[in-house]
């Protein structure tokens, strides 16, 4: 070893690894393994005592003036509501909406007494502006701004209390299925986004090409529009396995309920013995869910200050919300102690036909469940009186003709016709929610089935390079009957949050004509 | 309500959500809450006792034969060696290597014993085939089988048993990584995987189209190359953020370290004082991430089975990996007590120019470093004679130009030239592991720095709509200092594995030519 070389390992040797060094918004004084490292924590801090050198680095939201002192509040996005700091006037100069600061100072904090209201504030000695901020051209301000607004400037949106809310607990929720597919013992994987196959019937497909004018991968390929296919073949060597990812759809539709790029959480199961334990698993993993996501702050926050809020700007943008009386519905329904009902898709038409006046479109066995008739049987039938829950709500085995080409047969179909062993979850207002199936699990159904659908079926020869013969590989060797089912997530959020708009629980929404940043 | 929807209503009350309903593997008797529910944990189960209606459902990875019994090794994916049944050769005709199977019998087990080793079997007495195979087709033999012709079939690759452990492994690393940053506080998030830049300098892109001869989202659009960007904006909102998301690079490098579709574990946090901090943070992350994957099946079968495998096919696959001896150097390295070895740019090369000789490419000051130094200085500073480690190592502050026009100018360069706070995280054999910097904060100082770059700077009028106009917005308005990281997710595997090639840490690889399935 040289001479550089062994001073450099000296060197190293030298340097334990300090657990304080970390960078945190809030600083307490001590060791540096003090819990309170956000202004969450800072809000809730009572050390009984008065504590000097407290450290906040936030954005300022707001400022309010008094004859020698400034209330500032300030917010790092770890809670819905800031922290108020209070700063001397000749202090203050700098400090604007909107600005990076480092306040540092004393923290006053008491218990709420009698007619004492509580206090938690910082008493600021020391000001550091860390990114200025000029209030006149701010694009978020401290006032009510239109969802459509706010969609404009995706990049900023999220400085907004509302949305920094809404993407916590879009983190709180994926740690959540995290861990209950964790505990569960099924495997996370991560499917191919860029896929060989756009024939899945599941809706048109985005290309992938680079810039280079022969074909990067020699054929064309897609964007995956569901994880599915690829989630068969694991669970086939893994048992149950699970993903959340991207899922892209090349729709030029513009609506409220979709995106042209979205998340999906998608489970299979290997060895399943009948489509109950599927829809057991996907109402297991919500009710888990719901129960976990109440423990967290982001959902509670949203649900109190809705009840709370003095501020006129926040109730506006409350109101863009689904009423919290039905909000609070959804909720009850998800964590139900019963299961939810499941109705099939006959059963389905034959509760539409006598009210097929209330309809565009009319109820007929054969045809799909349109959106309006998938709302009217979700407020119907899911509706418990006794809990006054809306209880979400699978409707099951469709007719054959309008169902993906992999979807397994029903052994006793009723007098219509032929029908396969899936289902759809439907909540009031937005529809579907989920929907999964039994797979078919043999090679020749599998192959009439594509038949059926007008999908080309590949011989055994060509299958490894075809698009799906791969697919059908999956079915010559050891494929057990197996099941599973796809959720869309953003939905899932707009669901439990009472957003409206799929657009406004996603950081960055793509659609049709729209893919700004 | 209608007499159908009463009579539905009255049903689903009926029907408590029962816990027993699941899709498992493994099934002994009882009520349903046993733990044991895979091959993994049957075969650790000693209930001192012969247990019969024990269920296993799993797939035939052998069949040896005696005179009136087959031993037949069953797996479902839970663990990286099968579990022994014995089944009459009456009952045994279709029991084929290939095949998924449910067989019901005896669980005999027992502790080891002086001279009798333990016993861990069911002794069958009921076989159902749940999907045939015929062994003569089966492309998954039961020998020895290259990497390269593993790859050739991805979609029944995981059911070998070294891939479907690593592919376990993948799994037990994202739910840790999970939890390291759900513990700090950081917020998981989705930045988008379509994106409006192609620009960021690290890489070619590929382009998105959509079916219809206009453009979809009316500009031409990207597969990110990494998500960087949109995480400062989420940062600036959020505070701390994170997020494990697929990233593309339309490269056509074809080497073990590079694929067109990869997963990045990207970090990046607001309001750091110094880049130590950042590095702190990658550190601290790795050791998480090691020492928890310890204590998990699938790492530890992977170094078990290396060091007692006395089958010749897996002794074949073992040798395809890294050198045990030095894989167990890289994971006491990840887990060292100490800091990671940090050198700058400017010390890396004059460690490199006296051993000039050794290298194809001449380290120069201003050059970048080329892959060969890196694993050079990897394993010469890295490695840690009194514990035998390779500790990871980074260096720091690479000259201005060669590194992306985001980065914090250094605030004292050294003699030779203008620098930027910035890291590369080295290790040997693989190269570069992370990357990470301070961000340029400041409006002026990073319009400055895409000029150096060749990129044109959108005036602020333009800024929201032109392609870079967002990020420059991100320092209009109380923009703090800040940095962060990311990490090759793929690489990281390969490295915790010994698997030389990326190609085989991922479900299914997409690099240049091939995107098979």
């Amino acid at each position: 070893m040289s001479h550089p070389l062994r001073l450099l390992a000296r060197q190293h040797r030298r340097w334990p690894l300090p657990a304080a060094r970390r960078s945190y918004s809030v600083r307490v004084p001590g060791d540096g393994s003090s819990d309170v490292t956000t202004v969450a924590d800072l809000k809730e801090w009572q050390p009984g005592r008065l504590v000097s050198d407290v450290q906040v680095c936030g954005w300022v939201r707001s400022v309010r003036k008094s004859a020698s002192v400034r209330f500032v509040d300030i917010t790092d996005g770890s809670s819905m509501r800031p922290v108020q700091a209070v700063v001397d006037k000749s202090l203050a100069a700098d400090i604007r909406p909107g600005a990076a600061v480092r306040l540092t100072g004393v923290w006053h904090s008491s218990f709420p007494r009698s007619s004492v209201p509580a206090t938690a504030e910082l008493r600021v000695n020391e000001v550091e502006i860390l990114g200025a901020s000029n209030p006149q051209t701010y694009p978020i301000q401290n006032k009510y701004q239109t969802p459509e607004s706010l969609r404009a400037i995706s990049h900023l949106r999220p400085r907004t209390p509302l949305n920094s809310t809404l993407l916590r607990l879009r983190s709180d929720a994926m740690a959540l299925v995290s861990q209950f597919f964790f505990q569960e013992k099924f495997q996370q994987t991560h499917p191919p986004i860029i896929t060989s196959s756009d024939c899945e019937g599941a809706g048109e497909a985005f290309t992938v090409k680079s810039g280079s004018p022969s074909e990067f991968f020699r054929d064309p390929k897609y964007l995956t529009v569901s994880s599915q296919l690829h989630l068969e073949a694991l669970a086939q060597a893994l048992g149950n396995v699970w993903t959340l990812s991207p899922t892209f759809r090349a729709e030029q539709s513009d609506t409220s309920r979709h995106l042209s790029e979205f998340y999906m959480l998608e489970a299979e199961m290997s060895f399943v013995q009948d489509m109950d334990e599927v829809m057991d698993l996907a109402q297991r993993m919500l009710a888990s869910l719901a129960s976990g996501l109440r423990l967290r702050s982001a959902a509670q926050e949203l649900e109190k200050h809705r009840l709370d809020s003095r501020d006129p700007a926040e109730r506006l943008a409350f109101e863009d919300l689904v009423d919290l009386k039905e909000l609070q519905q959804r909720w009850r329904g998800l964590m139900a102690p019963t299961r939810w009902p499941r109705v099939t898709y006959t059963e389905a038409i034959e509760i539409l036909e006598p009210v097929a006046h209330k309809f565009e479109h009319k109820p007929v066995w054969g045809s799909g469940l349109q959106s309006e008739h998938e709302k009217y049987l979700a407020e119907k039938i899911g509706y418990d009186e006794a809990s006054d829950a809306f209880l979400p709500i699978f409707v099951t085995h469709y007719p054959r003709e309008i169902k993906a080409f992999y979807m397994l047969q029903s052994e006793s179909p009723p007098a219509q016709g032929p029908t396969v062993d899936c289902f759809d979850l439907l909540v009031p207002n937005l529809g579907e929610l989920a929907g999964g199936s039994m797979r078919e699990h043999r090679l020749a159904q599998l192959e009439d089935n594509m038949r059926l659908h007008g999908l080309e079926v590949p011989t055994q020869r060509k299958a490894r390079s075809s698009d799906m013969g791969w697919y059908l590989d999956l079915r010559r060797w050891g494929c057990p009957p197996h099941g599973g089912f796809g959720l869309g997530f953003d939905r899932l959020l707009s669901y439990l949050t009472g957003v409206p708009n799929v657009r406004d629980v996603v950081p960055f929404p793509r659609h049709f004509e729209r893919c700004d940043c």
